[in-house]
């Protein structure tokens, strides 16, 4: 089963442990993205995922490239093409400090990419299931372009298309808001990934659950989930990841999902010592693809993509270095860190 | 608005991460010094800030001062003259093992210093308020009249006074005990800032409250500081920290205030998570000169401090690395965590 | 008072801080082993502890045993023989997340060591104790021989023997079970050290108690120590260790003993960020050795083992580098990690 | 006396020691550029050096601006606009391996800049002297009318000008060739320091030496130098550093000037243990601008500037760590590399 | 064009920098072996290249095929067998102190391999060429009989086999001497590579250079060159590595080569700091291999060989990590070292 | 054969790689001082060496006198005692920049020491030689007299004493010249160590080598070697060490002797890529103490310490970590630095 992925790459550089930037003259430096850090959890459970993205003809991106291809994800789809590769800064918080992030991503090439950058019919070959986020349309206008394209030639060619909503304040910056074009965008989707605040701002849907407090009222997510079903007949299901955020070391998370039929929640895992939120709500994604191209119900696909992520919190990088056997363990019932001599 | 410091500027080596000493042969190398992390403070919130003290003219001390001009602060009143450079090493501690400390501060060119070491009426020029802790009386005979001298010359040119007494049992070596030096050199303090150690040690004022149980009866704090203003009239405010140490790794802090009038209480915040306790206090007492000076108010003024010195746990290094902004936001409810993109 | 302890001393490759194998191309490389572990301690307390093991002669194994000497073990019972030097590589856990040992013991110079390659004649005289543990008898037919000389010897000797269980499900591979083995050696044995998984797996003796739900009953504990000393006669003693695991960061810690007359359960230690695990059962051992020889009652006995084994979960690497008197503190109730200047 | 340079500040993100990129996840991460690189220097020396620039208002670049604030470079002229922070990544080569530089530099705020975007009459009041290189044009044509505007400022100001021409070939993207833009540029200097191929690539005129074979002729590096004085007239100092390049670890260096009376070539020092070579022309700057200022012949002015650049052959990083007096035990003849204890 | 190669892989332990062993607790830990390292040669150079071993289906092992997938190589015909991870401890020597390597590759999976573990027949299908070195040989008699089994085949199916003597005294233990099966190996085997220890300990061929001088007569190996030719008229080529060790750090490198008509000796390179020398004489045959396969004559593809040697001193790990075209342009004469930007 | 040093034991705080100081947030911190860095050399060698020394009783000299006793030195005769424990700060220099020591050790516990702090007449008993250098006089006279009383005592028990000079001129400030000390030391001494400038400056005998010229002439040298032992009868031997400094980087080494009849010159190493050359004296003192008692004639035992010491120059730390085998490869004229393996 052939799952592709579309999105950009970038470089993540990091201030050394939980150090504020700058404070040793060094970064960590790895390489992530929304979409790419699906591909490779895909990868991880021994899915065929394929990450396609456009990228600089240079030494630091053959550099994420050869990582990418080391992880099993097919690179064959990345076009070389003008602009740059994309940064984010990162520093990581702990307790009441939260993490920071510091965006670069203006020009890069697949902020300068067009629908013509890629040639859809060649790419969806075989394909089983395509995968985006709101990360792209946010980039530019033909980003933008460039993803509503891409729906629409999955859809044609009879693709599943998973949209994570992934709402970014910082980026939309080209003069759009993110629900002028997410709109017209996700009635190409079949299944909807998203947290409050991505429905309220990219689909303009809202529920009453305060983000900020902490708890969570799970029943109003039922709504949220309903509402975005009736005003989108074509999604098919909808999966709401529940992030109660105590601190930055501390959070809470689970998840619900609707197939127009059920709404189930997911069992809720306490994370008190994290070590890198970064990437968290993609590998729910990575996680819920495989799920429900794997489990014949979506309860499971669900508990699947939410020990997944749990996992991720106790993961350095953008990736989601886990298998499919680690994550089972866990969904299992196994959370009690015993040493696995 | 100039605010002064005086007082010691050591070198911090510590051990790598969590380790013991010489587990790896490395030490983090970094400068610090109560005195000297209040005016970074003020710096990094925007003040005008001046750290005065006396060090070697080596390359090492070339560093510490090359790193505060960086911060911001104003460097020319420190006085190149003979003696070492304090040292201090430092283990951090976690869970039930705490952190540790071996001082090798004797002979240090502050201990050395006198009171003619400094011309206080030009360090003093445009000063609003200047800034001691009770660690320079513990260091020397010389260093206690220095510090007296500095408190009568800072009242006579009508600067405020602010002293942490900050009493440490393993200084106070040269014969004097601490209440004998302290006692005279509060008579010249505006703002006291304490513990409840602190003030039985360094002012022979108790309160019954036990510091090893954790927890913590705030009526008690009441009587403490309504005897401190009661016993030094000149004393027109005193902040007592209250740290609830469950282990190293957990703490509960919060402070309360009281201006002859008012005893106000500060939210407590519970930090689960410490990666550097040193330096904590020292994080409060630059916050709380900020907010006198920029609050009309002694609550919003402690709130600031508290939520200041809250986010210092949570940085590494003695110096609090964290913006106005940041503290405020603390300060105004968000303790979330969630990542600031 | 000289307490000889008899093992493998392994090469220790654990991944960087808590990341997963190879995200960076290094190694934190220390060494350590159950029984060295434990010999370590017992210097660390001021003891005269021997370690005895086989090791090749080449670089590595002379650094291992340059360790051993400069933390103040006697390494003069240590024999070069053909054979490897046992590594184990491992995998710091966090949160759900738990630690991963994979062990590379195959052809070690202890595992083919025989009873012949020791002298034990010469390695008992003056001897107080002798401490093994369940892991070498696991690791083959020759190394479970040399263990059974090898208590043989001490009671003829008139040492006391003390064992911790340690049953490894992935060592024993050369054809034997371990209750098969172990049963025999544990007629030899005055003090047995285990936890539930090991009494069950090495004697074949159950209680009912579920290791994996964290909540523990100690009632049942004690009826599994009875039925030890009852089947067991020569055992005068057993320690059994407990554990609840609510995940990889995040262990409550007591223990229980009985001696044929008193069953008495510990003091409970709550250990919420612990920073490594591996070496905790070892430290309690060498705790108990110690308090056995050093209290006249086995209460403080057990109540220094387990402050000692709960400090261990705040020291990095499989050596428990602490004092002494830095349980001792902990064991008279400090656990607050206030900062020792 | 008051110098100002002119000119991008840049991330440096170099590989470790002299790995290719990527062999670990990590940068070390500095900062630096040409003419930040003069400032440092001269700052080092004890002058009054202010380095402007614009760059945009985030984390990243207000480190930079800390560092350079606390090496003693003024910054007040620093503004603060849209764009991003230029980047450069760097891999170190030795023996036959060069050393790599990738730029990330396009959409800089400094290649963003125009004319209006400083005040040149304030930022040239009280200097005496203010240097640019043949980097800043080669950006943008914004940043070439700014370079323009700046050189015509200063002028006018009575403040000498320097400029390093230092030609990139894999900059100069928008448009026109470097001798369009530099030929007029240089009209309005007063020092010129280049290197052959600078003064080929940037103002057309060549010699006959062939970089690429080692072995310089210097006679012929005498017809170029008075080549550019008769062409230019307005300049009345040639500086012309000679690299003579064994391997990317073993050069030779040394300098020749020429005032239109006298061409002096300096002592040779050959290093065969480069530790980094990026910043060495700049550094070569730094020195020559001191050196005229400080010395009253242009003998001791180059052979400041030449041992001040060869020193920065073993100092890593951009920036040229030195003092004065160090640089003068080299230029006066101690190049032992005995213990200075 | 397909290529083979079939040996061990291994864990490579390194001390950090030049430190001696455990001067610091830690490993830079990489993979290599002479035939991957062959193999990840041509892959960075853009060639087919398949890595044939066995090894233990374990994560230490796993990273090591993850890493071999992202540099390009074909992993699909690794097996995963009984057997150990081989380890090489490596410790990095300057001017007179040698490197020094310590083994612990007994019991690996490779060695531990017979005929049976491989199907030569699929492994060849398409292959043009087939790599092998005199390393796996020296394991055991079953990699002995492996090796000769798969030249063996290699032969039957028409794939030109190249072979490295590469003569490790220190290995072949298993009670045969190298020559005794070297000699019947070198039957199947088109093109030799060796150096002059190697013909002589490997096919009991002798010339009167003297390898420790470190000045060589090349006259001498081209009547080596000869008599293997005359010995083994299968051998269609040989190429001989001359390197003269004029300390650890610096060796003058160069070779010669000969195919029964012309005996072509190199250009010599001069390498003065050497990064790391493992992994060279690999480096040599994996451009040797390129160069025969993409020049027209013996005399351009010896000089690719030589030049991409040459680098590989200046890489550090056993992979060399450069591109053809780097290669081609120290070949075409820029060994200057300048700044690629 | 028992040796015996006493001196300083120092914590060495370098920073990292070839930094300069603080370019990093980090020391490399190890131990060391002239007469432990001759204590380690024995035992390395496999003789019984004693380090005595005063010591402050802290974690910091404790994990110090660890390191030895693992390195197999005797460190029983190590007195706690009143002071701080010394430092010295180091930054290495390569090519043209020298190494830089910053000292801090003033108020060490060995400047504080008398010779009432030692039982000389027990640290001698069974001892056959005794070895101190120029620096402990240096520190204060209390550790002039304790110098003094040492040589006195050893010579009274018949205990062979050796000396290195060791002038260092930025100690000898507690107000007596290093020669009126030093003259009067000498005449306890029966074997000394020096190289001219510490004749000169220490005894106050010249030669007319000019040592910053780095060309020696050895004749010059016999004529001082001749003096010395003219002026002082009791003195039988005198080493003489020729250092010829062309960088940093870059020294040629060698040795003379001279015993009253033959004046010996030893064989001279070029080193072309100096590691560390602190602590190379030492290893030339050490090396010569075990050749005098090892071999039968000078020239060998001045062959093996020249040897020993041209090691050192690639060791990192103060300490020679190389076996007495290393030495004599090296010595026996393998310098090749080919891979161990």
């Amino acid at each position: 089963m052939k799952i592709v992925t579309l999105g950009e790459l970038m470089l993540r550089l990091k201030s050394p442990g939980l150090e504020r930037f700058f404070q040793s003259p060094s970064f960590e430096a790895t390489f992530g993205g929304g979409e790419a850090n699906v591909a490779v959890s895909l990868a991880n459970y021994g899915m065929d995922a394929k990450f396609v993205t456009a990228l600089p003809d240079n030494a630091i991106a053959q550099a994420a490239e050869r990582e990418l291809r080391g992880l099993g994800v097919d690179i064959s789809g990345i076009k070389h093409t003008e602009g740059r590769m994309g940064i984010y800064y990162l520093e990581s918080g702990t307790n009441q400090r939260p993490s920071k992030v510091v965006y670069d991503r203006s020009y890069s090439s697949i902020a300068l990419a067009t629908p013509e950058t890629f040639d859809f019919k060649e790419i969806f070959i075989d394909a089983q299931w395509f995968h985006i986020t709101g990360i792209t349309p946010a980039l530019s206008q033909s980003a933008a372009d460039l993803t509503l394209a891409a729906v629409k030639a999955a859809k044609e060619m009879g693709v599943t298309v998973s949209m994570d909503l992934n709402f970014r304040k910082n980026l939309w910056k080209y003069g759009k808001k993110a629900s002028e074009v997410m709109c017209e965008v996700v009635k190409f989707v079949d299944v909807v990934i998203a947290n409050e605040e991505d429905c309220q701002k990219s689909l303009g849907i809202e529920c009453g659950s305060e983000v900020e407090s902490g708890e969570l009222d799970t029943a109003k997510y039922e709504t949220l989930a309903k509402t975005v079903l009736a005003t989108y007949p074509n999604v098919s299901k909808i999966a709401i990841t529940l992030r109660e955020s105590k601190s930055a070391t501390h959070n809470d998370w689970s998840a619900c999902i609707y197939d127009g039929e059920e709404f189930y929640v997911s069992k809720k895992y306490e994370i008190k010592n994290i070590l890198d939120r970064v990437g968290g709500g993609d590998s729910f994604g990575g996680g819920l693809i495989y799920g429900l191209l794997n489990y014949d119900n979506q309860r499971d696909a669900l508990e699947f993509a939410v020990a997944a992520s749990c996992l991720k919190h106790s993961i350095s990088g953008d990736y989601n270095r886990v298998t499919a056997d680690e994550v089972k363990s866990l969904m299992g019932g196994d959370g009690s860190g015993r040493v696995q001599r």
